[in-house]
């Protein structure tokens, strides 16, 4: 079914909100909302119905006008838009504060995207168990890739060595990685990188905080 | 200074760059670069140099063609027009494992973030000690904000009590969020509000994976 939706024609702005409207429509499907109109959920999630009605566009027109969608049918949609159809394996690379509480973080295992592995450099933290097995040298990380697949790598090393952790995370084979450094990397085209940039999320509220203040 | 920059004319799309500058103009800054041009930073960030041209126009004409924009000059205008110009109080309410990772988080007092107060329901955790005193009580949280100023809230709760904690945040007078909660919460309109939600970053990268192997 995912095959009908041509992917390639989703705009990349696109892909976050697809993944809101995922969460929402799991919600109303488990509180037993059979249709929605692009008008309430829009509501739900503070987004413009126009807007909504044009991101559904992309999944076909199963949407009817006074009747609204169908929520289950969007839900399994986007899912499998979303490459929700099938599980992803994720390693973590840096076993410090952050790297450990993602390790546990139950909101990555509920849409199957399992931690498989956590490398760190440091000798005070390999062998040590946060929960997804002991952690490896950095070193052994050719190796791991070689002997099981792994889609996806969480950067948390520190940001001066963000940058040779990714290359030998790339170097393995990783195609996809969540940068948690403060630091932003170069990737090869066929790798996929998205930065999470805590500090910078703060300035974003410290420049509207001080601008009130004006 | 900061007073010459009109923050209401950058529009909220820019500001996150603003922050990518900053810290790739501190670096410079730290290796002794003086100067340098739109073009060459664009190469250093990724971007297009017509972009970075147009950003740094709202902080007046100090690049000079040819010769480029003044380093520490360009670093501390962006630096005030981020709120920078002051350093600003976080209190994290939920100490589950992602909210002690944050405690500590080093990347935030770099900036003048600084974490003056940790929160959470479970008595479990109230009265231990992960870096910034003792776990208080939630119920603590209306006074401790009328005796010391709290500007943002960063809220590492369950995403099923997000909502009620960041109520309880604004009416303590808090006004600016930082959820981490994978839940989108309405607030007031005098309050900024920004979402971390990693589940939706790794959906990101797994759309792109899925598309490649179409």
């Amino acid at each position: 079914m995912a095959r009908n939706v041509d992917k390639s024609s989703v705009p990349a702005v696109t892909v976050p909100r697809l993944a809101l409207y995922l969460r929402k429509l799991r919600e109303l499907k488990a509180q037993g909302t059979a249709r929605i109109s692009s008008q309430h959920l829009a509501e739900l999630i503070d987004l413009n119905p126009a807007q909504i009605r044009k991101d559904f566009s992309y999944f076909g027109e199963f949407g009817t006008r006074g009747v609204g969608y169908e929520v289950q049918r969007l839900e399994e949609e986007i899912a499998k838009c979303l490459g929700l159809w099938r599980s992803w394996s994720v390693i973590i690379l840096g076993a410090g504060k952050l790297g450990r509480a993602l390790v546990q973080y139950r909101g990555f295992a509920e849409y199957q995207f399992n931690v498989v592995g956590v490398f760190d450099n440091s000798e005070h933290v390999i062998g040590a168990n946060y929960g997804a097995g002991r952690v490896r040298s950095v070193a052994e990380l050719e190796e791991f890739c070689a002997q099981q697949p792994v889609d996806i790598a969480m950067i948390t090393v520190p940001a001066a060595v963000a940058e040779e952790t990714i290359d030998k995370a790339v170097a393995a084979g990783v195609r996809a990685v969540l940068n948690f450094a403060p630091v932003k990397v170069h990737v090869p085209a066929d790798v996929v990188i998205r930065q999470v940039d805590l500090s910078s999320e703060l300035m974003f509220l410290s420049f509207y905080l001080d601008r009130e203040r004006e």
